[in-house]
This record gives C-alpha cells, structure tokens and sequence, in this order.
C-alpha cells in the first residue's frame, strides 16, 4: 500500500527514523537503565519494539496503559507514575500476574494503594516541576506509612519535567542535578533500589537515576528536535491539499488531528498561518495543487497520538504496518 | 449512578442546561432555520435531541460525521460544510438512500465529488475568512462547471469564522453584514435555493442566510460563553483531585482531556496554573481534599470532546445516560 491511498488526516511513522531512534536510545542506556515511557506514543505495537532493543520495564501515565501493556505480553514490571485514588483496576492487574507499581505521594495514595490491591510504590518526590509529590523532607516518613499498610516500597520517582525543555546544556544538566540532589536525599530516607526519573530532554543529563523515563524520543516533536538532541523527528500527519487560492493553501489536518499546547505545527518548505478545527491554512513557498499531499510535524507528540486511531509505519512513500493506537483513553 | 463512581477524567453534560440550549435555538431558528453542525460534540445520541428538537438537516465536518449520522438514520440531509477529494465513502451512503451535499471550492473537488457519486453540491465562498471558499467573483463559474459535471448544484455556503468571537455585538452584526453581502451576490450568480453560513456566534447576527451552521451553541466553551449568548455551558470535564500541596492542587484531567487551543482550562473557585498531559494544575481559594472530585471547564469544546470515547449525561450528581462519542476519527 502506498500512503497516497491512506484517507487523511493519518499519523506517520517513519520506520527507519523510530529505528534509529530507538537503537541511539537503548546504545545509551540499555536495558532497565531506561524504562520507556508508553504515554508518548499509546501504541503496544511500537512498545513491543522498544522492547525488542531489550527494555523490560515500561512507564505508564494511566490506568488504561496498564491494562493494554500487561494483555500485550509486557507487564512484567510496570511503573504508573502517577497518583492514582482508585486503583481497583490496577489491583485486578496484579491478581492476573502482572507487576505494576504505582506512584504515592501523599498518605491518601498509600491507603489507596492498598485498598485496591497493588503491592508495590515508588514514593513520588517533589524535585522543582512543583506538580505531584510529596516535600523531600516528607518522603521517609511516608514510606514508613506505606510499609506499615503492607505495601513494599521499591523507592523513589522524582520528574525534573521543568528542565526537559532548557535549552542550554550546560545549564540543563547543572539544574538536574540540583534537582537529583533533593531526590537521593529522599531515597537515603526512603530506602529500596529503584530511583526513577529523568525524560528525553535529560536523558545525557541525569547521571543520578537509576532508570530513565523517556517516552518522547521514539518519535519527537519539534518542540524537543530544536534542543539538539540525536534523535530524528519519526512522526508526521499526513494531510491532503483541499483548498488552493494564490495567498495561501489549506490542508485536512486540524486542531482534532494535532496537538496544539505546544503552538502551531510546521510544514516544510512553507509557513504554516492558523489551524482550526479540521484545517491548517498555510503559505507554500513553491507552488501546490489541490489533491496533493503535505505532511504536517506536530509541535507536540503526545497529544497528537491520543488523537488518532491509528498510525502507519512508512519507508518513504510505502505502508509497512498500521498500528492501533490501542492505550487511548482511561 | 453517581458522578463519584465514574472513571475520571469523565466528559459531563448537564442535561437541564443541555436541553435549555436547545430549547432557546430551536425557538430562535426553528426546523430548517437551524442545521446543527455536529461536529461540536460528535455524538448522534446528542444530534438525535437535536433531531427532537425538530431540526432535519444537520452538517457536518469529516466523511466519518456523515457516516455515522447517516447510520444513526439522521441521513435525510446531510451537508459535509468541507472541501473532500476522495468522496467514494460519500458515494456509498448516496447509494444506499442518504442524501448528502458536499461543498467544492474548485474544479477539482468538483471532479471528485461527481467521480465519488455525490450528486448534490455548494459551492463554498471566501467570505473573509481566508481558509477555504472560492472568490465570490468566481462562484458562478464553478456552478456551471458542477452541473457541467452532472451535479446538483443547490446554492452556496460562506462561513463567517474570522467574526463568529468578535466581541462588540453592533461591530459583529456590521462585519456580518458585509460578509454575507458578499455570499449574497455569489448566490446570485450560482442558483439554487440555499445560503448557508453562520455559527453560534453570528446565529443572531446573519439574517441573510436561508440556514445556519451552529454547533457551539449546544454545550458552550468558556470562549463563546465570554461573549454573552443565551446558551449556558453544559460540558465540563469531571476530575479526581490526585495531589494537594501547600500552594497548589493537582487534577487528573490533563492536555489529553482538554482542546488547548483556545489556551487554559478554567475552574471555579481557583486559579489554574498550568496542564500537562494528564495534570491540571490549579490553585484554589477553599482547601480541597485528595481523592475530591472537580469541573474542569475546558476553553475549547470543540476538540475536547473529539479527544474522549463518551460523554455522560448528567443531573447535577446524577449519571442519567452515556453517550458513546461516536463520530471521532476520519
């Protein structure tokens, strides 16, 4: 099949990019130094292959990441990152043998934990994203907390998500390890051997961490292309040309179809003036004609995906696989 | 059911204000006066309350709206308000006894829509918008070239998007007008008996047209709702509170749950921070309590709903029915 036949808007994937990505990734750190993060990119299909570069522990943001990664074959050691008040679902996962830990910050997430039968935390620490986790000088005695409700506590996640996206180096890594600092004097209070944190923007930077967080890397976006990093932007969305007039064109790929907080999307070889629901309205530099095709980069990977039904490996103009993006959803 | 049973996030839909919305549009553009554009919500179990409300005609974005509505067996007059060159799937519900009109903005959506086997087309004006629509000046034209073609041609279609959130009522009736003056002098040229335009925010407005194309109006964003319209806002997004700090709390409704385009969400009571992908940060001015439940109002419905698999129809704390959103995708 020829992506010329694909009805658009639909998400591309370009095999050789998310194969270079995905070996760059695992030559630098291989195996359970990273744990991939499955919410960039919602697709068990593409979580098989990471695996295949020899990751055996994965990150999930929801309770529906769990669910669809543990039926696929890959819940062998899953970490939701996240707080989570009801987790009977998860519960149901751990009674059918999967291993899934779930993130706890506060003494409400411990009791829920418990109550829905997950066995296993990490303690979530605030290290300066000033989002979930408890204080650092919290952490030791929530641990205590979750072992006294019969949970065993593997350790420490603490996401440094306010740095990923620093431009300078230098200044990047010395942030984290400010950040890094707050999280290995919870985990000396916490105790077990799992320190976890760390995303594609950090990734060279976070020495610290036992594991790495990385979800992005597989298929990237512009926002993380622009920092330099050695990975290749793998995913477009396909649109089609519908609307020619001598200012501007107009493709089939909108707001639905493209995820937006991170700012317009870009089409190469042209400026891109506004999307709206169904549509982006852009300027080609060279001329284009109605019925041809454009590929539009998203700003922002993640939201893009939970848009979409689906995604389609490509090499070049030819449809290798399409994949169901089957972890939408909660 | 109760809301505290539901998974979160969790689209909610009040239905008292649901039903007054469509209660006060119906009564300001009865029947055919209104053609309900369905892509606000993407939902047929809402467009067939609007069906009850005694619209007939409905429009709609994607070939995947036509679709469903047409399966839903509110197929009697569907207008696809978009530019489409692979029509074979608009063909097929023609063939099978729907009626479905497409707009063409040129000869070659005019080719494909009698290659598809659509037989009934608008032709779509630039009114000032600047994203799809023919120059006024050649709308005659392309009408001759449609039924050169063999095509239906039934009037013209001309949205006024670019003035639908203008906010000075007499600067947007004024603007209005001129726009459909120029919708108006097309019609001239290419026949037939409708003019369609308009949308929730120039319903008032636009007393040129024979039908307007309003979908907002049914569950209101916070954007339109800044603007004064008698239409209450029905949707909210309904969260777990996963995370409370000293400064802040955390919501799990994120950017997935939520069309950032229009920019932040809104909760009443707090101010919110920032969202990420599965995070509303919020401040808020009463303590709440982890594992508590929160509206989240998102700025923009539109792409809000298109990221959800159903809706839930609300009375106050009560779950009355759930709604599949059954027309996402392509």
């Amino acid at each position: 099949m020829l992506i010329s036949e694909l009805t658009t808007p639909a998400l591309l994937v370009e095999r050789d990019v998310l194969d270079a990505n995905l070996a760059t990734m695992s030559a630098t750190l291989p195996g359970p130094r990273l744990r991939p993060h499955v919410k960039a990119h919602k697709t068990s299909a593409l979580a098989r292959r990471q695996a295949g570069h020899g990751h055996t522990g994965f990150t999930c943001a929801t309770v529906r990441e769990c669910e669809v990664m543990a039926a696929t074959g890959l819940g062998a050691d899953l970490l939701l990152a996240n707080e989570v008040l009801d987790t009977r679902r998860l519960g149901a996962l751990v009674a059918d043998g999967a291993r899934v830990t779930v993130a706890v910050d506060s003494a409400e997430t411990v009791a829920a934990a418990a109550a829905g039968g997950v066995r296993e935390v990490l303690v979530d620490v605030n290290v300066g994203q000033n989002r979930c986790g408890c204080a650092p000088e919290n952490a030791g005695a929530l641990a205590r907390a979750a072992r006294a409700a019969g949970l065993h506590v593997r350790g420490v996640m603490g996401y440094e998500g306010h740095l990923v996206l620093v431009p300078d180096a230098a200044e990047r890594a010395r942030r984290t390890g400010g950040a890094m600092e707050l999280l290995l004097r919870a985990a000396a209070d916490v105790g077990g051997d799992v320190i976890s944190a760390g995303g594609t923007g950090t990734h060279l930077d976070n020495t610290w961490a036992t594991e790495i967080q990385a979800g992005s890397y597989a298929l990237m976006d512009t926002a993380y292309g622009a920092l330099g990093h050695p990975f290749g932007q793998a995913l477009s969305v396909l649109g089609t040309v519908i609307s020619v007039a001598p200012d501007r064109a107009v493709a089939d790929v909108g707001l639905k179809a493209l995820g937006m907080d991170h700012g317009l999307p870009t089409i190469e070889g042209a400026h891109v003036r506004a999307c709206s629901d169904e549509h982006t309205t852009f300027v080609p530099r060279e001329p284009v004609h109605v019925g041809g095709r454009v590929r539009v980069l998203p700003a922002h990977v993640d939201p893009t995906v939970a848009l979409h039904e689906r995604m389609h490996l490509v090499d070049g103009d030819t449809v290798l696989e399409t994949w169901p993006v089957d972890m939408r959803g909660w």
